[in-house]
């Protein structure tokens, strides 16, 4: 037996991810539940035909084209119409976030969030070595933005990572205040920098009327990063492509620290294919929006606390024992996350046949209202 | 103007990356000049068509079926029979690399090498904090495994990074030495654990007759990573599939620091449709082998001094002027490399014709036999 000289921070720690089981409704991740079509599918293969007869070749490294499809995937859904310098794409906004803490983080620096809020934040400091303090959230899950400033000005913060909408709880954040943090954050960094507010809007398309992207606030904030993904509401979990809007200085510092080529020939055009089919993808949003909502009336009605939400999902509650819950309702079929608050679990948005599955699995949990 | 909160260290450093240029010949980043067959681009699409229609939903986390490929292509090509359990994949073995990092080095912590070696290798250990500290090979470029041993010793090192063959001189260590260097280095990692020594093989399927891979060595030394990649003999650089193959206990620690999904449906999928068709991406290799050696003879004969090569690409020289060579070359369509010690340059093995443009231009340039 070898004995590996692993870190000894990681010792005793478990590879990060929810159980990936094969079951009838699988509300656990998030995911978008339909299905590419046959034609979108086609469409990347073609692409991805023509991109595996040059494969042999290193793929272009600052990927120009799908920068400028992320662009205009953007100006079509939010108005703001940015450059493509101002454009990075990864693995998944995993890798985004990995290259801005690896950036802008690292052993001496801090990065603050805002809790309850992703379970992955913590992982992207530990990988780079970098301080990760929380302030609390308040109790309907807004951010304290007054607490964060101080708390950013205290530890001279590199990074401020908000998700909104925020996951697990599917709050977003007022565009005024994370304006209002922006700029109470500009010069308190390191070395008198710019504490960079990254707003993580992986759930940004299924925010309800009214409520505006952070992008809007790039003219104005040059300390403000909105980081996106394809996994969610475009349907693209499987692709692994995220990416972010900043500054083109913002973007020069990120490609100091990527890998060269990270970004696969193969993922670049499967993601400029499915970028064209963006009508029909984004047309299901509409409807899960729908769901979403009717199945926060349906939770309300029947005596749940359900927490309101701008995304593809629901945290409700209060159960004295939510894991007896996400237990029983996996017996029947039905997969949901353990995660957030005491007493809470979280549903992601399926079909119409799975919500129904949910609602008739829950009822026959809980043995009908609370 | 912001103010970015860039790391100290990274101040005034560029993105990593040889000059992306079009030209006749591109001999610059050892690619395997042959494209992909309309067959084997036609399995990609295929198999890429299949997986995006579920592209909706996360993909296997730890990819067990790419795992068993890659285990049959490596019984394949070397004889050594693994489990998948030993298999390791990323997005280029980079990615592979930044995990063995991540999860072996850090702040406090060492990784040994041997240069001239691969330019990349100390990013890596700029990305995760690790101190990267080298031992010089001897003058004919073979590694000095006293001297390495007495290093690791030293420093606790955690890894040893070894190329074999070694980029860019070309030059494969003799098993002999890998299995005496392993062996001394066990228990003189960080808290007594064994120094991890890692084998980059990213150019072993070009090595001569009767030169071994060190996955033979895996049985004997458990503390031998042996990482490999689609990019080179296998003539997939756009697909960004490195690998690695060690202990389970080793793949283990990798999970933890792994990103959760950080190998995409595609990017699995095309990888084992490629991989189906070894037989014909492998059988350009022999040809390619041979015009290495033809045109490492051809340059002695014309009074060059070459280096013993087992990859796909030679480092030859002497300059006065290295640099000088290598743009009037490109003036004439030929992209190579400018790496390596003082007086040499670097050209990969293109085909025949890319050959010949080679070998005309470079009479040119040098006005015949030096």
């Amino acid at each position: 037996m070898t004995s590996i000289p692993l870190r000894d921070d990681l010792v005793g720690s478990s590879p990060y991810g929810a159980p990936e089981l094969r079951v009838t409704a699988r509300l656990n991740v998030n995911e978008n539940p339909y299905r590419p079509s046959d034609e979108v599918a086609q469409s990347i293969a073609q692409c991805v035909f023509a991109a595996a007869k040059d494969a042999n070749r290193y793929p272009e490294r600052d990927f120009p084209a799908l920068r400028e499809a992320l662009a205009d995937y953007l100006a079509a859904e939010s108005g703001v119409r940015l450059a493509p310098e101002q454009i990075w794409a990864a693995n998944g906004s995993n890798e985004v976030m990995l290259h801005l803490m690896q950036a802008f983080g690292g052993p001496g620096r801090v990065v603050l969030s805002s809790n309850p809020t992703y379970s992955m934040y913590p992982e992207y400091a530990r990988d780079t070595f970098t301080g990760y303090q929380l302030v609390a959230r308040r109790a309907d899950f807004s951010i304290d933005v007054e607490a964060l400033a101080i708390a950013a000005a205290r530890t001279n913060a590199s990074l401020i990572l908000i998700a909104s909408p925020n996951n697990p709880t599917g709050t977003a954040t007022p565009l005024a205040d994370l304006l209002d943090l922006a700029t109470r954050v500009r010069g308190v960094g390191p070395n008198g920098s710019d504490t960079l507010l990254v707003v993580d809007e992986a759930y940004a398309e299924f925010r309800r009327a009214g409520v505006d992207s952070a992008l809007t606030l790039l003219s104005q904030a040059p300390n403000i990063v909105v980081t996106r993904t394809m996994s969610k509401a475009f349907g693209m979990a499987g692709l692994r492509l995220g990416y972010l809007a900043a500054t083109p200085e913002i973007v020069d510092a990120l490609r100091v620290v990527r890998l060269p080529y990270h970004l696969s020939a193969i993922t670049q055009a499967a993601a400029i294919a499915a970028l064209s089919h963006r009508e029909e993808l984004m047309a299901q949003i509409a409807h899960l929006r729908q769901l979403r909502d009717e199945a926060a009336a349906w939770l309300e009605a029947r005596g749940f606390e359900v927490v309101d939400s701008d995304a593809n999902f629901l945290l409700f509650g209060r159960f004295p024992d939510s894991h007896a819950v996400w237990a029983q309702l996996l017996d029947k079929g039905v997969l949901i996350r353990e995660v957030g608050p005491e007493g809470f679990v979280r549903v992601s948005i399926g079909t119409d046949d799975e919500m129904d599955l949910f609602y008739r699995s829950l009822m026959e949990v809980t043995g009908g209202a609370l």
